[in-house]
């Protein structure tokens, strides 16, 4: 079966052909999360991206009221190439739309920040299993009790993703996801959920609910939702987010951005993780 | 001039000859923060650090009981090598000592974490001036009201180091230090110190105080310290730590492990950033 390209889910989506939520589609390829906002707010939130790099990995960014962005496509025109767009004014959601061409002004700046649809290709080429991805569902996302660190006016709590696996996978997966700090690096917290502020699983606060087998671990990772939640609070008078789950989708291969943190780190992180994965209580965030 | 060798000055933290701060030493050589601990609690703090990579980037690991670190260099012995290293009993500072080879056992890990006095070199090749260098004193480094993401048993507020700059130069060192995220990459803040929870700059939590010129920015970066003040609170019974400023001096060169963030985000980021500097007190982290 040939694989899907990122050019071949962007045209889709810039036709309005395709206006869903990208998880498991052109798998080899990059997505990114994707916030718009006026220049005169860029600098804070930029400040925002590269203060919080577990939610917000910044992957590209374009300059004032130019809608490509040359190091993720050849071809990508941010105000159009996006599945499904948000538009917050001054700070709350107003609509939805799959092209805001009519938004886009010469001094708009587009980021697109890494997103873990990426690392949840690299999962199933290895063989673990994506619940939400076989069920064709969005990722079910949350707010937490983490507080995000500061940026200029953005600010709020850290929003994360939901995934289980059998709980001998965790150290395994703790390794493979190490490797694309890009893509959210490794989950910021696995076990109780209510650690980090989640009282109901079945009710996520964005994307979809998924059934969790009663013998698997929750893992969280840090979200590219995130900086969402941070412009309810910052209030920008105009800001244009992707929906949740509907990625920009770029001809940049995964494989190609794989990180091997300089200077390797020269022992696997598995030995060490089996020991409090063994004991999923004792291993989540203590926040007293 | 000849430049000082990592191994040159492991030798002298080896031999007692020397047990001081590293700053401006062996510039051109990776510096690191330690922290050793119990296997026991080495999941919770790897976790912590995977969770924080802005105060605590992993670059090496040692396997338990093992005192060497190759991936940093040859013949570490992380028992000796560190200048000064600080002992903390159930959370508790109990002693300084320049050798900890009677503390050492078989189940103990070894976590460096990238170190700000590496790009202090970058900065001062670049010809910017880094004060405390010049003084030839430590480091100043505060306790912030930003709280870390938990890892484990292991939170706390975030530690930071500060330093002055013309204000046009801080979209320049913005840029350079994007390309040390190994380093605490760019500033988490700058502008005003009492945003960030620092009442008085002349009183640092850690390291020496240092006198700041009027017309000159403060700039915080998230220091290596951050889990000195997160062991205070997760009173593990043994950890050793490195005394703040008296770091592992590796065998890594810094210029050999510059990042080039995957996919490298083709602008400059100091046409977004001198908007904000050039208003510093609309550019803080908004807390409230």
């Amino acid at each position: 079966m040939k694989t899907e390209l990122g050019s071949q889910i962007r045209s889709l989506a810039r036709s309005g052909e395709f206006a869903g939520q990208t998880s498991g589609r052109a798998p080899d390829y990059l997505q990114g999360n994707v916030v718009i906002l006026p220049e005169r707010y860029a600098s804070d939130f930029l400040h925002y991206c590269l203060n919080n790099p577990k939610p917000c990995p910044l992957i590209g960014l374009s300059k004032p009221g130019d809608p490509t962005i040359p190091a993720l496509g050849d071809d990508i025109d941010i105000r159009r190439d996006v599945p499904s767009y948000r538009v917050y004014r001054d700070g709350v959601l107003s609509g939805q739309s799959t092209d805001i061409s009519d938004l886009w002004s010469s001094d708009m700046v587009a980021f697109v920040l890494g997103c873990s649809f990426t690392f949840e290709a690299a999962l199933i080429r290895n063989g673990y299993r994506v619940r939400h991805v076989e069920l064709g569902c969005n990722v079910p996302m949350f707010k937490t009790n983490i507080e995000t660190i500061p940026g200029g006016i953005f600010s709020g709590p850290m929003v994360v993703t939901m995934r289980s696996f059998p709980e001998h996978q965790i150290p395994e997966i703790f390794d493979l996801s190490f490797r694309y700090p890009h893509a959210h690096g490794t989950p910021i917290h696995w076990g109780d959920p209510e650690e980090i502020g989640i009282s109901d699983i079945r009710s996520p606060d964005y994307g979809d609910a998924v059934e969790v087998p009663d013998d698997e671990v929750l893992a969280f990772w840090a979200c590219g939702v995130t900086p969402q939640a941070s412009i309810e609070r910052a209030k920008p008078d105009i800001c244009i987010t992707h929906a949740p789950g509907c990625m920009l989708v770029t001809d940049v291969l995964s494989a190609d951005v794989l990180s091997e943190t300089p200077p390797v780190v020269d022992v696997s992180l598995t030995h060490l993780l089996t020991q409090s994965t063994s004991n999923v209580e004792g291993n989540g965030g203590n926040l007293s």
